[in-house]
């Protein structure tokens, strides 16, 4: 019976969806032709395009720091796991699409708040199917790299995963001032960044090297 | 005679085919300004659209999952696979096509029954194409791993190809109900991705890491 | 003094322009909504935008191979090998656009000649910079890896790269007959892609595995 | 403690991001369906298009030469690395955005100039960043591969980033002379692309070979 994989293809695969996904972002930022006649307030005035694409960007990056901390501590994938992570990815390729809603809809009395908790649980459903990604892997130790020591799960967990919390407490926020939201949403993707911990000792770096 | 190719690059190339055309298929989905009024109606009134990226999505994913299947029991590529594999990566390069005409065209009387048909008949030449494929290396066995025995060759074709039948099948049902076929090529679609299996037994992983 | 590049971030540099600029393609592709009422003949009536994309897709492949043909025996690469190869995904990268000409071009009398050209022309660019490419590497064989004898660098010469001539015979046939030269460039890149010729001997192959 | 990544997925992740960046630039390049009784000239009429993408194309080049000659030195990444060289990858994936402000503003009085000096901007910002990402690793030696002396971080320093000083000055010249300023951008890139230098000495890669 064969029913695993060795991750390289699955990391490259990965990796490009995350990649490409970042770089499309950049499509949604434009000044319409009838903001030439004074280009520099026509730049200001697609703030809420800015503001939309840096938090996507940085959310984006994110995630893949975490991905990239899952899957350095897999020695090998089972069909669960293949699921799972293309779940992930189709909620990751899926994110141009509420971000540039958010980008058009800012601004709009009506179409805000709709545009921001859609975005809001977008994310909120990627960060969940990240963390049944890693409870997956959790439940089978015999999938991990052997330098990954089973005392080590549970504070990975804590550490490298998005925090499903933060993002519902902003969906809340969003029904009341969705363009603050926003700005929690900035906050909690470079929050995700900032915790973001390698998987390397530097003492193990510096033993490799030697 | 130098006649073979490693495969490195071949599935690195073809990994970065399968991940952009995945990623792309995000550019069929959006929400008219006109329907920003009600925005959360606009967005659930798109749901074709999102019927289509979710096919479309988990079929390239099982595309990819048969495509892993295939290169890592190759040792190295001759002429005939290397076009073969060219066909395949057309095929699902091409897909977003099909894919944006049916998201469009459903709800449309008189359109929807061709874009389904179509949509189909992309699905069901890119899966020949596979098959044709691994028949190709099936003749050549010196080209693949030596892990890899005989006698695994036929029992991988049935488990790892995508079924011709079933897409001829829901074509066939596209001619009298074209909506519920979208539904058969999902569920075609999930199947595949189902029944993928890896290509290490999980006792040859742990030997390796040992 | 250090002037030398690996070469495995230039592949995969280089395989991502390939797998873009192939995948891109797609959105040539449509049909507009006017045509629905009657979408199998809408679907027909674009057959331009179909050569086109079948022309180029295949065009790209092809050089994708002689591309993969000449990394492959490359040990290293000088600044020179750098900015030649820079030039050629710079040709890549820019074909969508004459593709997308020439798909809207053809059956308009007055555009149809120049777009044949044009298109043309930006083939035969890239050939020369191949060529030039593979020439800058001759007159350096330190850079070679050891296997490859310098016996063989003419004969690769020869065989891997896309012919110039056939190229500057295509684009006088499209001064006086356009549609012809098109079925011209698809005929050189289908026989492009079948010279192509792999760098390993089945020999070479076989003794690798055991 | 656990603080280090391996450089490998953070290299094709960043390759990723530097191919998409470098192909999706041809979606600015466009003739309008109302030039084409007149082709030829419709196509020359595009130049400042091809003028903004042939220095993007260079400027992003060079780029990830630069980007190469870092990350082929270091050993492994600590949190501060990969948090600029996301930062650095954002500014990558956001310039097809002032490249096609800058194609459609040139031969327009009132907004060209803001437009070229918003493009030189964004150049200078991304100089800024690739000098800091570099400085963070000059001053964490243990990150660098043990190959790289000390006495050689200095040098590559100077040689190997982009010129701060020659941005500031074409932006200079962009409030006087915009169009002037344009190709300024363009020498700049194609110097930088001229001064790239390997980090494998002739000598060592001949040895590596033997």
């Amino acid at each position: 019976m064969s029913n695993r994989w060795g991750t390289g293809r699955i990391e490259s695969f990965s990796d490009g969806v995350f990649a490409i996904a970042l770089t499309l972002l950049v499509f949604d930022l434009a000044v319409p032709a009838s903001s030439f006649d004074d280009l520099w307030r026509g730049i200001a005035h697609e703030w809420p395009s800015y503001l939309a694409y840096l938090t996507s960007f940085i959310t984006i990056g994110g995630l893949w720091m975490a991905h990239l901390g899952i899957f350095r501590r897999l020695q090998s994938a089972n069909p669960t796991i293949m699921r799972l992570n293309l779940l992930v990815l189709m909620g990751v390729a899926f994110l141009p699409f509420p971000t540039g809603l958010m980008a058009k809809a800012i601004r709009d009395t009506n179409a805000e708040r709709a545009a921001v908790v859609f975005y809001g649980v977008t994310l909120l459903v990627i960060s969940i199917l990240l963390r049944v990604l890693w409870d997956a892997i959790a439940h089978h130790p015999e999938l991990l790299d052997q330098s990954v020591s089973r005392r080590e799960i549970k504070p990975i967990r804590r550490a490298s995963l998005p925090n499903i919390g933060f993002y519902a407490a902003a969906i809340a926020l969003a029904l009341a001032v969705p363009q603050a939201a926003v700005f929690g949403y900035l906050a909690i993707a470079v929050a995700a960044v900032w915790r973001a911990r390698g998987d390397r000792s530097p003492h193990s770096a510096r033993a490799e090297a030697a």
